[in-house]
This record gives structure tokens, sequence and C-alpha cells, in this order.
């Protein structure tokens, strides 16, 4: 018998059973990368995270709308820095939706090779701006925001005095209120927790609109209040994202519902946890952290080798999304050859010999898979038991336990369910081959490098030639060289 | 030599000197899937001639901003009709949004299986809107549209005081503004040649949003004004699309840009032709046509087996881009063939015999194929040059004639930037990895022999013993080196 499924709300930070409020339908809101460089590992974590949440909830039936935000503007490290995109644009002299497009074809391509399903919607911040300003003005209106210097403050103070701001992050309002630096330029807000809906565009800022207040761009936060309202309504059932967006973020798109739709937006809030590296911090907004592409390619000083992109879903996997996740060459190895013997077991399940009764249960096996995962998504659990049903289909192999043939068919499918449908894990059948193509290249990479070195550059470019004749491109940039298969 | 690169624009029918307005940029707009379906083979092979077009500008060296946009709202057959994505969501009883996610992932992954580069920027209807309502004004402002019961259009007979309504298309605006039905609904037009810019929504129109003229949404014309625009500048090199656009979209354009910015917004225009398929029409608006993927996968009663993606895009080069292009199973088995014989000759000059002299000319081949795609990027003229040289390749194998390495070297080069850079193929063969890693073997172990027969023994003990850290045991033989993997 299953149990129902629980999740942990973060917002009341709690274990609770799901019950979605319109079933079967379930809205689920993730928010979504800004793109102004490659994903960081640890989005993929997240989003990884979330793709195990929307495929094993879809593998219970519910018909779910899962929206993931791209954040094509207004992404500012505070109130008073810089657009990232901008930033971007005019660091590399290009106009802002070159980057735009440039890291979301990336990001597509990274998380299509993590077997990532497409989310139901992938709106973006430009896409709603109309929205954007009106819930703005409906705030304004509401005496819970005010406009100050051509741009418009979410106003905490007296938001505060009808509601919890902090209900999420456990934040003390009066302390956000007083502790706060003054930084320099934000002498618009009248208090320092008061945040930024609508900034003014100085005259150098590229991306910018006309509204109410002048010419400007929407805050970061809006924009998350604004598309889950719009494509989920203005209550829904799961708000996703990692846990360094607990605050601000979260808390302030909490704000704004309240303040513009006065309804309390989600019911279930789901956070991931952080990743590290030989237990040391990973942080794109720190310039360390290894990409997933340096991951795939093993090209960083601290990979000894490559790793698949299954390699590493199922590694990512084997941790559950709420606690914290530590890479590592060795648990990526470990990571490795346990998903090569997993799927070596699945591929022996339809040779097993059957036999009149069985010595052991895949019911139990079922009840225990179908426990882990309706305990909070708990997928470390379910893989641990997947393992023990590695070791029975090797033992049923070798004669010493016994299936019948139902139960081998039933294995078989429960097996293809959670692995596949589940988890999302593909099997990389030419794994070893990928890994000789990629040692091959590395090698005729570095040879032509060294024929650059030499200026011998008829070679450098045959090299080039002959590997796009086999299907490989190759990109030179400031960090070395890359290449793709076409 | 070369000849300079020449275009046929559209405007002045006639071929004319490619001169950028601002060397070495070069701003190229395509108008875009409206993504309500599957992308019809049509427009993909007007997405691939604009593909071959970009990949022949950049190879020429100029800096290209392909803007190639995504119709996401707003595409009317006629301004009385109901827009497609809403249509089709209301038929599937799905949010918009989720019809413009599923066929924008699809037509991304169509385009990648056909080996088209992304462009540069693909902006969307739904993320424009402040602009185009911003253009509507502007029109209105200068006397050229009018608001009419919640819509606004554009007033073509007050416009064509001033310009020449009709002279991308050729139509005559008189006739435009007396022949046209008066079709039910459009009573609030004041000449039945007027255009919408702005449409009022009705209350079940699900996609709207708020503007001076209350709630609506942009006309389709709109955002190709407002967009090229945004992107390239009030005037701008190339636009393109499919000949069908001509009228009255691209018109429409022309006459919105010339009304709000007052210019004349782009220098050359080309258009694509059409397809049929054993001489009768595709067309996607009739319910017909055959989808890009039925092509791939050969599930359609019209084809006798799969053609693969490549076999697809060669096929399609193999005709002028401003030609009608005709399906069939023979025409497309005898592109398979074709490509095929291409590639097999190309992965051969490597291994061509090198000669004292030349008896035939690569450095004539090379300005024939330059002059053939400076001929309005005619590709089937390239391509008929190329197996010119498939032909002497296979003369140069067996003895019949002769190529110095110099000249080898270079018609290897040429070859590859023809093949792969310019006409965008990909050798499908070695989509196999263990292709790709005999490819890679192959190559190596020449590099190699090379080595040997510089006496440079340090780098090929460096080769043997790479490779062997790679799982390839190498052997010495007569016959050549071969290899095992261990």
């Amino acid at each position: 018998m299953q149990t129902a499924l629980h999740v942990y709300n973060s917002k009341n930070r709690q274990v609770e059973k799901f019950e979605p409020l319109n079933a079967p339908f379930v809205g689920m809101y993730v928010c979504g990368p800004t793109v102004y460089s490659e994903v960081h590992i640890g989005n993929v974590r997240t989003f990884t995270s979330f793709d195990l949440i929307y495929r094993y909830l879809l593998h219970l039936g519910y018909k779910v709308r899962y929206v993931r935000n791209i954040t094509d503007v207004g992404h500012l490290l505070d109130d008073t820095s810089e657009d990232k995109i901008s930033k971007k644009a005019r660091l590399e002299n290009i106009e802002p939706m070159e980057v735009v497009q440039r890291y979301t074809v990336d990001f597509h391509q990274t998380m299509g090779r993590f077997n990532a399903l497409p989310p139901s919607i992938e709106p973006t911040a430009t896409g709603h701006l109309i929205e954007q300003i009106e819930l703005v003005q409906t705030i304004i209106d509401r005496g819970l925001a005010y406009e100050s210097n051509g741009s418009v403050y979410f106003d905490v103070a007296a938001y505060s005095k009808q509601e919890n701001y902090g209900e999420l992050s456990g934040r003390n309002v009066d302390e956000l209120m007083s502790n706060t630096r003054d930084l320099d330029g934000q002498s618009d807000k009248r208090n320092p927790a008061d945040f930024a809906l609508w900034k003014k565009a100085e005259p150098q800022h590229i991306m910018k609109w006309n509204s109410p207040w002048g010419l400007g761009f929407p805050g970061w936060h809006l924009e998350c209040s604004v598309m889950s309202t719009k494509y989920l309504g203005e209550q829904f059932d799961i708000h996703g994202g990692g846990m360094d967006l607990k605050f601000p973020h979260h808390e302030c798109e909490i704000a704004q519902n309240k303040a513009g739709y006065q309804k309390d937006p989600v019911k279930y809030w789901l956070h991931t946890n952080m990743l590290t590296f030989n237990g040391r911090k990973m942080a794109k907004s720190e310039g360390t952290g290894i990409t997933p592409r340096e991951l795939m390619d093993g090209d960083h000083p601290l990979l000894t080798q490559a790793y698949s992109p299954m390699t590493i879903r199922f590694f990512m996997l084997q941790a559950h999304y709420r606690s914290t996740l530590d890479f590592s060459n060795e648990a990526l190895q470990a990571a490795e050859k346990g998903l090569k013997r997993l799927m070596t077991a699945y591929n022996t399940i339809e040779e097993l010999p059957a036999s009149a009764n069985s010595t052991v249960s895949v019911e139990e096996l079922k009840e225990k898979l179908y426990a882990a995962m309706n305990d909070d998504f708990n997928s470390p659990i379910a893989i641990a038991h997947l393992f023990e049903a590695v070791k029975w289909i090797n033992l049923v192999k070798d004669g010493k336990e016994r299936l019948t043939s139902d139960d081998i068919a039933a294995l078989n499918t429960l097996m293809a369910h959670m692995i596949f449908d589940v988890l999302g894990l593909k099997d990389e059948a030419s794994d070893d081959s990928s890994e000789k193509i990629d040692g091959l290249m590395q090698f005729v990479l570095r040879l032509r490098q060294e024929a650059k070195a030499n200026k011998d550059y008829a070679m450098s470019d045959e090299i080039r030639n002959q590997l796009k004749a086999l299907g490989f491109e190759i990109k030179d940039g400031k960090e070395g060289t890359t290449y793709t298969i076409l």
C-alpha cells in the first residue's frame, strides 16, 4: 500500500501532506536562470531537483503546469548595482539581447544534456513589462509603495503594519529596518529595508522602457509575482527555487503578491540546498565554481576526469534536494560505477530465468520505492532500494534467489518507471566511447595548440577542418579550446 | 580573383552589389515562425536559405547581427479572424503560452537537426508590447492611423498621399482600396485596404493587454517593424522572409516604418520561393503539407522512405533560394546519394597521392565556387562545382589526374570551407561514436606517420603513449598502422 505524498514546506518548516488546491491540476513555479553567463552547476542541481519533482508528480497522474522563468532583465545584485545582463553586454560591447540569446540557447542545451524536461511555460521578464507596471501601480494605489526620484520602492514599514514581512525567511522586520547599511545611492528609499519595484534608468543604461514613472526597468523580484500569477493564478500549489532565494527574493515576492493581489500566493514553498566541492563553497557570484561544461569535459584543475551528464545527474539524485551536496572526484567516480551497475542490472532483468515461486518480494520493493519518493521526493533512499534490487537481480541470475515470470515482468516495469520516468536517467550505453572520444579530442586539441604555438597554421587549420568533417565544432576562447559534437 | 557579392533585391527587382550600410557590420532581420504548430517544411526551407546566407556572410568576414523573431501573439489570417495561438489554445483547452512553449522548443530542435545556426537575437512579439504601443501612438500622432471602436488602423489613403504603398509588392493602391471585399466586421475601417495596428480584444480573447485604446493585442505586422528597429536600427541591410510575406506583411512593415520612423528601413529585401511536392502546392494554412518530422521519419503516405536531416538540407540547397523547389522521393533519394558521394570524396582528399605538378586547377575551382556564392548565394551552382571536384578527386586517386601536395592541402581547405562552413552540412556517417573514434584515430595515426616521416620521433612516441593511456594499442605493419581498443 502506498503512503500519500508529503512535502517539506519551507513556509511552515514542516513536512505536510501534499493536497493540491485543485487536483488533479498542480501549478508549480520555479525561479529560472538569469541568462548572462553559463548556468552554474548549483542552478543545474536546483533545476534537476525540480525536474525530479515534476516527473514524479506527472508519474502520480497529476496534470502539472510547470512554469520556469527566464530572467532577461532586472537582476541586480542589490538595488544600487548594475543590471547583470546590461553589464555583460557593456563589457562585451554587444546588445543585451544577444547576451540573453547566447545563454538561453546554452542553458537549454545544457538542461537537455541532463535530460531535464522542458517546463510547460518559460516566460521572460521582458515579455511581461506591461503586467509588471500594472502591479507596481496597484501596490502604489494600495499605499504600500511610493515613487521616489523616478524609482518605485516597496514600503516595508507600511506593509508590516498589516502583514508579517519575514514570514518565509524568518527574518525580523525591525532588525531589517534598522540594521541594513545605508548604502550610497539608496537615499531615495524611506527605509533601508525597502526594495525596488521599478528602477529609474540612468542615461547609460541600455535596457529601459517608458512607464508612468519615466524611463526605467523592473526590479528583479517583481517578474516572479507577475508571471506566477498570470499563468498559475493568484494562489497556486508549489513555488520552488534555491534556498539562497528565500531572502530577499521569495520574501519580496510574497509581500508583492499580498500587497497587489491580497492573497497568500503559495501553498507549498520548496527550497533546494547548496553545492560544495571538496567541502568548499561554489558560487558563481564569487567567480569560483565549476561549470556543467567543465564537468562534462573534465576541463578544470579540480577535476581528474570528465563525467557524463547522466553520471552527474545520478550523483545529484543520490543526495536529497534539501541536503547540501558535496562534489568530489571520488564521489563522482563512485556514481559513475553505481550507475553502470544499475543499468547493467536493469538490462539483465529480461534475461532472468523464471521460477515457479519467488523468494524475494517485488511488491515490497515497490512499496519501499514509493514510500521513499512520497517522503518529500527522497531520491537517495529510492536509489538505495534500487541497489537492493540490483543485488537480487544478480542473485536470481546466479540461481541463488528466484522470481516468477510475473514478478520478473513487474520488476521490469517498476525499475523502468523509477529509473527512466521518475529519476529521468538514460542508458549512456556508449559512455565508454564518449570518454574515448573526449580523450582523443583533448589530445588532438593539444596538438593543435602546439602547432599554433609553433606558428604552423597550415597544421592547425588542417586539424580544425578534419575535426569539422568528423562532426566536431571547435571554439577557441580565453580559457582554451572547447569542442561540441555536432 | 573573386567577384564581389551581389544579391537580388526584391525591392528594385534587380541584382545589386552588396554594400552594407556600415561594413563590416551587417544587420539582417528574418521573419520567424508563428509558434502554434510544428514548423512547416516550407518555413524550414526559408530558414535554411537564410542560414546559408548568414553562414556565407560570416564566412566572408562580416560581423552579422541576425535577428529572427518568434511570433507568439497577434498572427491573424486577416483582420477579422482569431489569433492563431489563441485558437489553438482554445481548441486544446490550455494556456496560449503553453502552445508557444511547446512549438518553440520543437522549432529549435528541428532547426538544430538541420544544422541551422541560432540567430543572434530571437525576440518575441509579447516581449515588445510597450514598444509596439509606442509605435502605434507615433503613427496616430503623425495622422497616419486612427482609433476606431477600440482598435487602431493604419490609414492607407492618408499614407498614400506621401508614400507609395505597394512599392515592394507592386500592388496598385487604388485597386487595393476599391477591390477588397467588404468583409463583415471590418466596418471599423475607413477603407478596406487599411490594416490593424492594434486590435480590440473581445471578452473571450485570452491574450490581451491594456493600452491607451483599451484591452487589446498588437496587429501581426507591427512586431517586425518594432523589433527590427530596436535591434538593427531604423535602417538596416537585409530583410528576409518567404515570398508569401511580401504582401501584405512586408508591405505593411515598410509603411509602418516610414510612417513611424520616417525612414525607408531596408536596403536589401530578400525573398525565398515556395515548395511543392510532386508538383503540387504544400501549404500549412491549407492543412496539407508534410512536416519535417514526417520527412525525417518517413511517416507520410507520400514518402517511400525516411530522409536524414542532412539529405533534406542538401536537397534544399540544390535549388536556388529564389526558385521553387519540388520535393519528390526520387529527387530526395538522388540527394541522399549525391551527399554520400560528396562526403566520401571529401574524406578521400587527405589520402590522395601527391605529384610534382597539378593537372587540374584548385585555384580555378575556388574562383568558380566563390563566383557562384557571390551571385546571389547560388548554392546549386556551387554544389555543381563541388561535384566537378569530386570527379577530379576520384581521377587523382586513380592516377588519371595529378595534384601537388600544396594543391591537395588547398583543395582540402576549400572543400571544408564550402561544405561545412558555408553549406552547413555535416558528415552524418560520423554521427556514430565508433565511426567518430575511428575517424579521430585515423587522423591521429596519420599525424604520427607524418612525424615519423619528418624524423620527429619524440612526437611519434608521444602519440603512441598518449593513445595507450586512452586505451588504444597501436601496431605498425607493412600495410600501415592498425589499432585495437584495449
